[in-house]
């Protein structure tokens, strides 16, 4: 069984070993998954702060910093209120020195993003108090699908990670709905987790679904579609097209859970081949709990990538360490590939310095 | 040097096999890139006959024919005004057959596909003989450069092939822009070549340009803005971002000597990792000539799939020997590609059999 420096399984050793040992110097393709949504702009769920329009312009920001080393359409990076930076810095400098190729995939965008993106013909997520949070699921995942199913021929394996702001609240909404209980077990990019907010949103959601806890439990189309986001319905249908060929990471933090469930709901049988790929910040978090959200799924293996900012010479780094930020446009699973590329040439530290520098190249400091 | 089996090198032997050599038994990606334009719908250009808006719907239905094995935009598959069906049948035979991944990548369309495609940012084109026929060309292509480095990474090689109607109209605009000879050389999917009109809407579309025959000799972005179509943009930017890493295969007819043009005017260093891949209706057609205009450009080698329909027991397929059609959604660089897979598992016989296959059961014919 494979281990492999700088990466953690914290959930079901013997599965994130046998996976490990499968993704161990092989090439993947890395897939953005974004979207926006009104949730992402529900004061206090986000960290956008004052300018909840801001939400609109990460994920296409984010995927521009992937592609192109730089945004197009913003001005630096995406950085929280405090100014610490996206975790796509984390992900653009882990793809770049494994030099893993990347493609985009919209779920649904408000502001397109000026760099290729695969369209799967969604439209931009609602206010999931509405009830009404995502048009067209059946019709993203199935696109979604057919794009996993030719994107898997590419690659010995697939990285999927996303981009969505209000993306836990959107978590919690589709995993209340199919009967997961995940109420204070969801993550937050903010240090303070907002946990209270975020359960008052998925439940009026529920309610005004004319549902509740549990009630989308054999249906998670309908999950989506009342309360969670078009991130989910493109990224689901990535797994469930890809999976039943070759691995898949799903990179990133609680709103995998979220996925997890849909794709459980759908096809269970491809989750053989599918882990969690994560960060320890994720890992570690005390306001949040991914494995105790994946037990009530499905046995899944649970990775995290072991990088520690602590040491780092820049406070928009270090801040990581707070649980500031955490997690995000697949951060972890970036970083898991990159350390599993070369086996031993990209290491956290050597992963570290390229952040710095690329964090510092973009920052404007020395 | 590699010789294979119902592949033709019918321009630079030399290179023609050196390129097989490198390709065989090799793994491509194949993209096919769609647009729309309005000089696809001037009366008498192109085989759309009575009804000029249903070339809007010809690519996104070509891409889902690829992508699904079904057309969802359009009943049955797209056919001429003679019933004769779209090369795309020939193209999807070919790549199930050799199990090759697709992509779509849209230059600009008025009618989407209900598939997933790599959306450049592109617009419509309009009608050249206004002298403004794409917008946002150099936007495009460098859209489609990154694309294409991406892509690159995914595959042995890349094949590229095209659907947009009227594009033989707009290639002999460009290659006429740029001061490449080729009115009565480019090729035609009717039996009788209107070069008539094709050569008007050009004259027409350069004095509205305020120029004429080689006022773009050393600007092909300007020659794609006013005389071309949005799908050259997205070809020549894809050539671009991937030829410097892989070889590639441009898989049209006459109309890939106008993106080589662009090309070559553009970064003419990657095109020693280029060949142009046709059929064998294109390369013998007696109203067109693509070596006589590839001689004009750059000495790249132009191979043709040896495909004959002359002993198919369907009447629509045993038109492609009296010059119908003739090749289209990369149906002779596809079938090279297939061909060249498997060291001789498919042969054109093969190939033959499965198109046969498809097109009855797509037709609804025994």
């Amino acid at each position: 069984m494979a281990k492999i420096s700088g990466v953690l399984t914290v959930r079901n050793q013997p599965k994130g070993e046998a996976f490990l040992e499968q993704i161990s110097g092989k090439k993947p393709l890395f897939v953005l998954t974004i979207a926006t949504s009104e949730t992402g702009k529900i004061s206090g769920i986000s960290a956008a702060g004052k300018m909840p329009e801001i939400t609109d312009y990460t994920p296409p920001a984010d995927a521009e910093l992937l592609l192109l080393g730089k945004c197009k359409c913003f001005d630096g990076v995406p950085v929280t209120p405090d100014g610490i930076p996206t975790p796509a810095l984390i992900s653009m400098s882990a793809l770049r020195l494994a030099d893993v190729p990347v493609l985009v995939a919209s779920g649904g965008l408000r502001v397109k993003p000026q760099v290729p993106f695969l369209e799967l013909g969604g439209s931009p997520g609602g206010d999931i108090r509405s009830g009404k949070a995502v048009v067209d699921v059946a019709e993203v995942v199935e696109r979604a699908k057919v794009a996993g199913r030719h994107l898997a021929k590419l690659a010995d394996y697939l990285v999927i990670g996303e981009s969505i702001p209000g993306g836990t609240t959107t978590a919690l909404g589709v995993l209340s709905a199919m009967g997961v209980k995940a109420e204070g077990k969801v993550s937050s990019s903010m240090p303070l987790n907002p946990h209270d907010l975020k359960i008052e949103a998925v439940r009026s959601g529920l309610a005004a679904a004319g549902g509740g806890f549990g009630s989308f439990g054999d249906d998670p189309i309908g999950a989506v579609g009342c309360v969670g986001d078009p991130m989910m319905a493109a990224f689901a249908g990535l797994v469930l097209g890809a999976a039943g060929q070759v691995p898949v990471l799903m990179a990133g933090g609680t709103q995998m859970t979220a996925v997890l469930a849909v794709v459980a709901g759908l096809d269970a049988d491809v989750l053989c081949n599918v882990a969690i790929g994560t960060t320890r910040w994720v890992a570690a978090d005390k306001s949040s709990d991914i494995c105790g959200i994946v037990d009530q799924i499905v046995d899944v293996a649970v990775l995290a990538a072991d990088l520690d900012f602590g040491g780092s010479r820049f406070d928009g780094l270090k801040a990581y360490e707070k649980g500031i930020v955490k997690e995000g446009v697949g951060a972890g699973g970036s970083s898991i590939a990159a350390m599993a590329r070369f086996e031993g040439a990209i290491t956290r530290e050597s992963l570290l310095a390229e952040i710095e520098r690329n964090y510092a190249a973009l920052m404007g400091l020395k």
